[in-house]
């Protein structure tokens, strides 16, 4: 609906070394934690004594599911998944974990990311006899994986032996006869971490998910990594491990929970140290700083620590917009922002804004949030993003694949300016993002900030 | 829920030689038209300037489809189908038409019929890399089909190859990039016939689905035959035309609607002519004939005719029955019966009864309708099965894979007369099969009679 | 869909004198036996520990409740309905039994029938400060009754008293506090009965619900009566039985099944005596009598019987046709009587055909019919319809409350056979109707053939 | 699902006085700016040329409605309501406006409140004969208001002269043929406000569904105050304005949204200043002051400010939290505040933190949260209040109605600290309620800190 870039997945695993605990309620209550990172489908797959059962269908983790549904889906290990997708028309047949029977046994595949040479790598399977049921990669990646079967000893065999043919954004959570397997591709583009619950063993997107079932965060998934755990315990394959890791900023500018901590980093803190940084660098005379939430209330705390100009709740979200709002003019649009967010006049009302938001993509939110603040009474409005101009298309995993729709691209600063009515612009700079990112233990990819891509993409 | 034979699917598929009408409607109407031959899941799939689109799910077509679906649906040509599955746990997943992308486009297969070599394709599909989401024949077929596409210029080159390796019940319509294809195994187990509508071509599983769009029925397909449709007409390919042909008698006996004509067969004849050929060869003295409705009521009408002794009405059966009722003790099971069908005590009352059904499967349905009459007041209940005993399991397309569920296999004649309670009991003789079937242009499958398959079946 | 006449409602109450069923679900069971008396709605009401809870919603009964919702409807005593409306936009608010609280506790009510002087009721209540929240008659009953009830001891005296200020026909079934009440109008316009299921006490308004649930009829409640059921057995109070009575004669002509007795009369045998009365007073010459099912296969039957003419199965009907079909056009309309219906061709080919229907009330369907007829090669059509014209409206209880909509109103016997384009039309004599009802212990109404009603009815 | 206090409903109508507006789309977005009022039921009513038509569901707002429902819902002044019910069984009959036909036309009435003496309003409209087919007090109304029109020129009349002899609170939207009246009790329990969209004129319970319209707020309705609103403007009956007014202070603490103005006071400047308060009169050195989402955040920011002691974003909250999640032991209960609240490890660990929340009813959840903050290293949690101690039931619209299920009237404050395992417990003085309120024009109500009940309460 909001002019915003958009994550598309998020994975989730679980495997109890006990094989007693029912791990569907866990998975489900995990993609309730996970629900930001995909709001179009949401399924499970688990292992019942050796057979994979599986439940997925459009809508969110609790329209999909219920306790009868879950109550169905028995076995001490299993995988979960949720879906946003860029694709227009969205069907059931594209929601994952994608199930599928080949000559070894059973395999279930939730990804998360983007495979960039999805296409030939269809093409070859397909010269080979493969068939396909869906537009997804996770269809492609378990036909690789089923394939390479054929002449290996073992599911992580498999995946070790074809990681380096897969070129783009996975983190992948597999389920197979008998084990949970967690890969994360070897630039690192999207999240993917450990976490113990009892005797269990949990694989994650985010380590949110693994506080919301009261389990420990235990390290994150290395670029490269394979992980596989069974009944005896986990063992981690770093052979694919070549690189530092580019993981996509936009996971801590905007995708992820600001209670997760990714690569090292708090999420929550990389937000704040962009909105202390914007402060220093980018510093502006006002009253008080407003940020937009949810995702412009870190930074805006940074900012206002670090400026000494005060941190005010500017704007209230509505807590119960659901995803069945339809509009289409240009007026809905703007009426559409108001019932999600509402200026508080009391608070705005002649005063010096500085306004923080997390990113512009085509500016229309951005223009509709600066007229609220004056409508509000608000006598000036100074925008601050805590990222740096959105300027090249996204290819690991978001919905931004096509320049022509950012406004950065087409427009320069002052313009944006203008078009948005704000009294002054600014950015954080690419600096500002090392800052945020001064703990990572990976690197990251600011490839749409600077078309730098740790990939080479073919045009 | 009662205790009979259950067919395992009907498929239609209809061409607009114009390239005009959308024909998602048409197969809607003709998938109500087919309904009886299964209820757990409706599909279609139509060809849109060649691109398939499909949509399927659990339920009866008129719960699986709307008006806002169907319009979603164009294509001047495409297939449908109804599912009856003898699976315990019904999916989504197993629904059809299956639908799947090959190296030379997409296709889309429904299936009627039961391949009994399957496991033994998928095992050997598996072995060259084949990945599986279903356990439905059609999906296997897709693949043997799709790999042949890799060494042939067409589908239908591609379906010729690859019908011998195939063992089994097969009448398959298939949707490809510009072609409709309708498939009949050798044996011609499940029907399959041609219909035109104004200058569209029809293929149907049965003639009452043709009749039901208000087009003319053209001839049934011969075993073996493949027909392809497309833009310029249709062709006939009869490589595979090897033997005479053996229908399932229970399309005949059960199966089909009465107004359906199968391999020159009117079905409704056919059964009147079991019922006069009972009269014929198993006389007794009674007051009045009655059929259960509805598949003994064309008997009954013939064996009333013959016998010279009144035709009446003495049960009717609620046209509201939904599949939703749920009944477990054999309390329930009884008055499951009586819900279902209820006993005209005008009708009965002071009679000697004979009452006329297709077949004896477990015998508890036969029992509670003998209950039923002698509770109205029957005086003496004769039952005729205008069909002989059912004794042996069905491999091509029924849901009687076992002989344990079978009275008939476990207690003789006379047993089975005394648990129904029954004053006569008496069987269509085998040779009164041949009287039903005379005009046909095929032969027909008894194996269930006498455990001759058509097919060699390894045990 | 199709242009017949439409009973509007069917009601049913279960009393069971031991305290101890639960009864939710034997009303379940008997609405899905009544369920032809109404399609639009279904709902019970049952009386648990002296407060009444009920569920209703729009749908048929298996679409309405389920396993969970009749599982929490306890109570051993209450009532059901199921509902045809014949306003055009049917509400959720229309639903029955109407349930309500006054000064002496709750009241629940389920009516069948039409209280022709209702708006005047209304009007009254209004004035003395009633409130209503439907346009249904049962509100105005439940308020007529309940406003009574502040000057009665009882709901018995409450009805008793008020019966002669109500004019129509109404058949109740009632639930209260602590009883169950049935009441049939002084004309037993609507059909109503008593049963035994065990030490259960039964009103219906159909016997064939009683046998569905396995119980026995006891007897036909006389018009003007009404019957108390508590916990110490029943009660009968006759003081508003003043007439002979006049049930509504299209009960046997075309509502009620086939298998029920309505007022000494089998419905089956009314039907059939019809059809031999068409035989002795409208012979043709002909090879074969057909009857349209469901309501002219019995007919058929008689008429085929008295004439010699073979008895045949002409048109078969779908079983699953649902309420969901969509059409418009004249062209679909010709279409939807082919979804329905089906003419055997082997069985018409070449014949002089005899189509026996229970009547024509627009005339499109017979118009089909007859084209169905002929297409299926028929060489002569001769249509019987085995009640007399329609000519008049009906105020009691049918959806025909306009003589625009009757063919037989605006047309001549021969116009309407031209237009029908059938070889010859006759319609069943008036004094016919007298054999049909020979055995009535009540009278008929015959309004509809006769402009004479038994209610005076004010233009 | 967590242990808090819950408001009842929320109101709204709305007037085009051009009469041209298709309003049920407003009333819609209104409804969803108004939903965290009631999560159980929506509904909306509008008059179509003096028909009001409505629709009305279990739900949220999203869920109720949809674009086609909306369509369906044409008129140019109309009603709306959102409700929480305190009953356990939430039934469809409950839900509002509720809708009537008496002598002198329709009503629609939505109400948000309690009637405290409605028992004996009932009791006393069944002696005069009416009939209640729901348990909600806008029936009670309706009969009253529609019983007064017997004698009085219009419902305004109606209203003016009853409202003496209803108790309680209610704040009340009514559509009848042809005006728009809004309605608030002589105390004002309950809060609602007139606004401006164009040339319609809006009543609310809260302004932020103004400010969702694009609307502007005009003022508070005063309490005893009727306005009535049609085509020609509005008019304002002041005759039952007798007292100052007490808004209910849990409006200001929990219930509204803070972007609201009630009464002259900004909830957000409110729910600071008891938190600045806090600071001032229960100060604790610590490192970092966290409030609870969402209702604590604007406290914690105002205690931080004035204590000079960090505000810090210790706990996010899952925006998707739906109404579907099923617990049932303690241990689910935990785990529920875990999927609802996650602490921000790297915000906590190692500090002492202030934990501001709005108010402790039962206290599990507030022990939950102290546990949150342990386990996430918090060194000390010191709990402040930002109301007083909740020690007596509410009868004006909350569902606390019984002091049993308060933990402060079973335990002292030292045995509640202890209970929750906080370092320090401290509560808003009484006094402190006054600093939030000081630019309150009415009165406010804290009979549950004091037991002083602006209305006499018969036990």
């Amino acid at each position: 609906m909001f002019d915003s870039v958009h994550e598309e997945c998020g994975v989730f695993g679980i495997f109890d070394h006990d094989g007693r605990r029912n791990v569907a309620k866990d998975i489900y209550l995990a993609l309730y934690a996970l629900q930001h990172r995909g709001q179009q489908s949401a399924g499970i797959a688990v292992n019942y004594n050796g057979a994979i059962n599986h439940h997925k269908d459009l809508g969110l983790a609790n329209e999909v599911f219920n306790e009868m549904i879950l109550n169905g889906l028995g076995g001490y290990f299993g995988c979960g998944h949720v879906r946003y997708s860029k694709e227009k028309s969205v069907t059931r047949d594209e929601a994952q974990p994608f199930l599928a029977k080949h000559i070894k046994g059973q395999i279930a595949i939730a990804h998360n990311g983007n495979i960039i040479n999805a296409q030939s790598l269809r093409d070859e399977l397909s010269e080979r006899g493969a068939m396909f049921q869906s537009a997804s990669d996770a269809e492609v990646l378990a036909h690789i994986i089923a394939r390479e079967r054929l002449k290996t000893e073992s599911t992580e065999a498999s995946i070790l032996n074809v990681m380096k043919d897969i070129k783009g954004a996975f983190s992948l959570v597999i389920v197979t006869m008998n084990k949970l397997i967690a890969v994360r591709d070897e630039n690192g583009f999207r999240p993917l971490c450990i976490g113990k619950l009892g005797n269990c063993t949990i694989v994650s997107s985010e380590s949110c998910a693994i506080d919301a079932l009261g389990g420990t965060f235990v390290r994150d998934i290395e670029p490269g990594e394979v992980v596989v755990v069974d009944i005896n315990g986990m063992k981690s394959y770093k052979d694919n491990c070549v690189k530092k890791g580019s993981l996509c900023i936009f996971e801590h500018v905007y995708f992820a929970r600001p209670d997760s901590i990714i690569d090292n980093v708090s999420v929550h803190f990389a937000r704040k140290a962009a909105g202390a940084e914007l402060a220093m660098t980018k510093p502006v005379e006002a009253d008080i700083v407003v940020g937009v939430p949810d995702s412009g209330i870190d930074a805006a705390l940074g900012y206002a620590e670090k400026s000494g100009i005060p941190y005010g709740i500017g704007l209230t979200k509505n807590r119960y917009i659901g995803r069945t709002f339809i509009q289409t003019s240009a007026a809905e649009r703007l009426q559409a922002v108001k019932i999600k967010l509402n200026a508080l006049k009391s608070v705005v009302n002649g005063k010096r804004i500085i306004l923080i938001d997390d990113s512009i993509v085509r500016g229309t939110t951005t223009a509709s949030l600066v007229s609220l603040m004056r409508d509000a009474g608000a006598t000036e409005v100074h925008v601050r993003i805590s990222s740096p101009p959105f300027l090249y298309p996204c290819y690991f995993g978001t919905d931004i694949d096509s320049q022509d729709k950012l406004i950065a691209h087409r427009l320069t600063e002052e313009e944006i300016r203008i078009s948005i009515d704000a009294d002054t612009l600014a950015y954080l700079p690419l600096e500002g993002v090392k800052k945020m990112m001064k703990d990572s233990k990976t690197g990251y990819c600011v490839g749409c900030f600077t078309r730098k891509y740790p990939v080479k993409i073919e045009e």
